[in-house]
């Protein structure tokens, strides 16, 4: 997907096409906020006013380039975890022979769909980390761009938990499900806020 | 540039090129929440169970899909308005003469730079109007999407509007510039949470 134009994404997106939905636009999202790091990053490395924090700007720089390539293959990743559940979705259940069958199945394609996501929020806690720094030492030419990236990880922190939950409340292994949403919630709790002062810091400091 | 690849764009927007930054990233966070809301209303039209609400849905989707034409189209328009100023800020300041014609120039390129996310912001909160009905009778099936479809808008309206005050906040016309932050003022205040309450809502029925 990573070769699909913006238009192409667009309109896949917008279609009832199966993939992509909303946990690859949430990778996505995560890639966004990723790129516009590194951007302050460039824009921050070579310049005399920012020499003293130069090796860790390369750094975050480094770690974020690694996480944006993670997160595009997220993209991709949610798509091939999201077709066998929505072939799932349409299994006959008309003996019980079926719906056993159709269960085993769907239960699988649950915790694979579910899984994706949940890797997209970890991921994206990374990115959120280097930007919480970047907020401080990186440019302040470019200081808006890291506010938006901030803004862009949040949506990818928050719109990959819905996709978590949205397939977690389905799956009959509960001890499993609880142990994905369990850790959701602290990513959440941790993260969201932390993601949101990056911006209201940056704001206000405009 | 919505025929940049996927990858394109993200290299693009991580480099040190003055666009795609910011600004554009944020259109195009308004235009993946449009075409999120789109699928949803895709996904909705045709179903018996919605037969009563599919009248209202097909409008919501027709509105919808001009939004997200609109803020795509606002991606380039970002760029466009960006370049200038980009240049602006190369121009000579060492005589008076050179630093009166480089104010002049920087002032209009400014406004030009600031209007455009101004407009983002406006353009999204009319999809975040059409987000909020939808995550009442949209099909319950893809209810997570419409809750990820708020969150792409709120980064939008969010991100469009550092990229607005980064300009206002450099503007010598006080006057303009307090008249485009006030209007900011008033779209991130009752659109911001409504955005939120749809998520919230979304993410508490799953």
């Amino acid at each position: 997907m990573r070769d699909y134009t913006i238009e192409r994404f667009l309109d896949e997106l917008s279609s009832k096409a199966a993939v992509p939905g909303g946990g690859g636009a949430s990778a996505l999202a995560g890639a966004l906020g990723a790129a516009l790091g590194n951007m302050v990053c460039y824009l921050t490395i070579g310049k005399k006013k920012y020499a003293d924090v130069e090796a860790e700007v390369l750094e975050i720089c480094e770690k974020g380039e690694d996480l944006r390539m993670k997160l595009t293959e997220l993209v991709e990743e949610d798509a091939v975890a999201f077709e066998p559940l929505s072939k799932a979705y349409g299994l006959p259940k008309n003996t019980d022979e079926e719906k056993a069958y159709r269960d085993e199945v769907m239960e699988k394609a649950l915790l694979a769909a579910g899984n994706v996501p949940l890797t997209i929020c970890r991921t994206v806690c990374e990115v959120i980390d280097l930007l919480d720094r970047l907020a401080d030492i990186g440019s302040r030419l470019a200081i808006s761009d890291v506010g938006c990236a901030a803004l862009f990880c949040k949506t990818a922190l928050q719109g990959g938990a819905l996709n978590v939950k949205i397939n977690t409340k389905l799956m009959k292994d509960r001890d499993v499900a609880e142990e994905m949403d369990t850790e959701l919630v602290k990513l959440l709790g941790e993260y969201a806020p932390k993601a949101e002062s990056i911006y209201e810091r940056v704001m206000g400091s405009l």
